[in-house]
């Protein structure tokens, strides 16, 4: 089971958004998020997932995708965008560990605010044939509409959702060396390594006990991350139809097969 | 001194996602993150400031822009997008006061996930002739790039940005009525009530001490979120030129002027 | 009655899509097409109107746009692509003589691919008391889907509404200094100075002598092109239900009450 | 040699622009354009090429995107706009047969304005192994900058462009079943059967005598739209060094081996 994960960078991105003078915030909000919407259509449509993260570091599953694939992205990137990326790619057992590499590939060239650091593209993809599972884990907040949006004004409502995040994000790096991101609403989708039911059910009690928010988690798993995340969406919503917490996907008798 | 906030809420945004199966991830985060963009160009150019926080609810500085203006937003959004907004308008001292009168409109007219409220479009802009005065304060990270990004793989350099949003956005909504986003890299704008350099010393100091993580913060305001957010990035840089970590964009003792 | 149009030229485009290879085709078609979605929605929500023409050079009718606003414009393009635009503003009686010296504008500035000329701001907008109305007329063609989309395959049907367009131009621009400009299906939209329905009728008259296409049109004025473009599609409804040609927004008697 | 098209209609558009009342025109043309540009990216990095066309309706050469490709591109318009969108997928040995065919699977399907036909995916795209070659004419304009844009008001160029285009359009399809897109600027692309380097003389001819607008054309071939396209514009480069009129991207010796 491996995962193949892309470090998204936008190239000495800081110093371009205040050269020569400090360029309009809503340029630049309009600017990352549309960058970071092509990349979502363009992994995307490849069965993988990209997450914004901090926006001008993007992380992405990738699974499938070839050094091709990420050439053309940077091309593409380039003839439309005032900026340009370097990617990193990076594949282990565990996202984190892939991460590690990912990140090492594009450090190892430069600072990210190196001006001559330009378009790196490094790390090996999976070979086509590898036998990769992506486990992705579709977290939202219990009633979080009734309990929240609905109730108090929304600043407050972000606060309880944000401080789920934190928590979460947190709990599942140190405790799985998965990575949890923040996707709207009160969705969280996480990379995972194989894990539990019993495994979730904790990370979930953790994060009540820590800041109060009850979370509750569909599991996936397929070859893309798209597939994982889509089998997650499903068993989330199990969990909305039987009034459980922790749904896979599949019968966890099942998962001892892989 | 008072700040005009819009609520822009998409309507009955969770059921949709879902209906009549989930939809993709990527399709879901491609299609927010452009209606986003797109709100930052109608706002921005009008000289506000939109932040996306939880995407399907999103939060705007809107002075200046009158009801004909949120109008043709809804409409605009309603003939481009498979989804429409409901727009809630306050005003107030605090942003924390106009945003509670914002967001009691919307759910005044029904739930966020009523199927039959849509498009509201409630309360009252401030008049064109209102002293209106918004201030900004623009914090970043001392050396992101150095200590973190250059450093540690994403997701932990992610982790410690995280950390001090969350910990200086509770700070200040708790301390000060102002609410802060996080816009990307290693930035937070937070809008703000009148503040005095000292109040920004505590919340920095208040950061540190909690995550560990160094801000530093520029300050600006002016009659529009988008002329106090230039001073503040003005003032910002003053603070890398000086090594200082709390500028504000006119001598201090001007602002009792106001 | 006066018109103000802009002159929209992406600078140094030619040279730029070869350099230093000729870029992907389809990444100037996304970055062309996009442009031009953003001016739509620039100027559009100004009450303006934009026809993407040639897309490295379009045609703006920005009554009521001053200079600030082609300022705001021509940064934000310049933060959010890789290319800059020059702008030139025209007003005059007529829609072709306003663009001639609108071009003129940028013409004098230096040529279209000068490398050093870039973002070239010239020309005079209406003052804002102006007495300025817009006239424009919406064609389509009669019975469009029926007669050749299931019909003929596509670009027979395509053929069929270009040799409407391409005569329809040409003449409207002889007789009239009208400029029209082809908007996507069977419609086409003209800025036009003031025509008696008569004219209007030639017109289409002439377009089915030269190319055997049926054309009907409904036309509007307004302060705004917005204004004036929206009474027209209304105008063009009526011909629909009417089963008529030519129909005004507004009685014919009145029009000489401006 | 076998081309693969696809006709993209939009579902029922006539209809929806008008419902329940006119739509505002500038929020049409951003929609439009901005899934022109969408299609442009999904089809284009997949090798393909897509032509705006009347935008309603768009033509697409789709050389190796199969009914899975296909069916994802429906899905992705229907997660993020407002209207669906129907595909015919015809192969022939002329790019105008094979659109007959695609444009038939639609029609037998139901009219474009039937509320109830949405969403059709029919035709059968190419085996993956079959023998297929694209041949792509990049035709522009010998010295449009200087003739026209340099020197003429914008729409007076314009329509020497456009008259060179209807010229070229219909001569191509006529001649040669060959379909021809004016792309912006002075360039016109066509999707061409095989054709010696005298048809394209003649072609250009022919648009000479009609217009009196010279022409000049690069050719170029391979497996993908891209590939071909890609091929010719370096051919049209080679015009423009050795100031001849048709250039092939291989020695037109190399072209008997097919």
């Amino acid at each position: 089971m491996t995962t193949q994960l892309t470090l998204i960078q936008i190239d000495n991105y800081g110093p371009w958004t205040v050269t020569p003078e400090p360029r309009r915030e809503m340029d630049l909000q309009t600017m990352q998020s549309r960058l970071f919407a092509d990349l979502a259509q363009f992994i995307g449509s490849r069965g993988g997932y990209v997450f914004f993260s901090r926006f001008d570091n993007m992380i992405a599953v990738t699974n499938g995708i070839g050094r091709a694939g990420h050439k053309a992205l940077q091309e593409s990137v380039r003839n439309r965008y005032p900026v340009t990326v370097s990617l990193g790619i990076g594949t282990a057992e565990t996202p984190a560990a892939a991460l590690d590499e990912a990140t090492e590939q594009i450090q190892a060239a430069g600072s990210a605010q190196d001006e001559g650091r330009t378009e790196v593209l490094a790390g090996e993809p999976l070979s086509t044939d590898a036998d990769a599972t992506t486990h992705i884990a579709h977290f939202d907040v219990n009633d979080a509409t009734g309990k929240y949006t609905d109730q108090l004004n929304e600043f407050d409502s972000f606060i309880h959702i944000e401080r789920s995040y934190a928590s979460l994000m947190e709990y599942m790096r140190e405790a799985h060396g998965a990575l949890s991101f923040f996707v709207g609403g009160d969705n969280i989708i996480a990379v995972c390594p194989e894990l539990s039911p019993e495994a979730y059910r904790e990370a979930i009690d953790h994060v009540e006990d820590d800041v109060g928010v009850e979370l509750k988690v569909g599991v996936g798993r397929g070859t893309t991350a798209h597939d994982a995340g889509y089998a997650a969406k499903h068993a989330l919503e199990d969990c909305r139809y039987e009034g459980t917490i922790v749904e896979f996907d599949h019968p966890q008798a099942a998962t001892g097969d892989d």
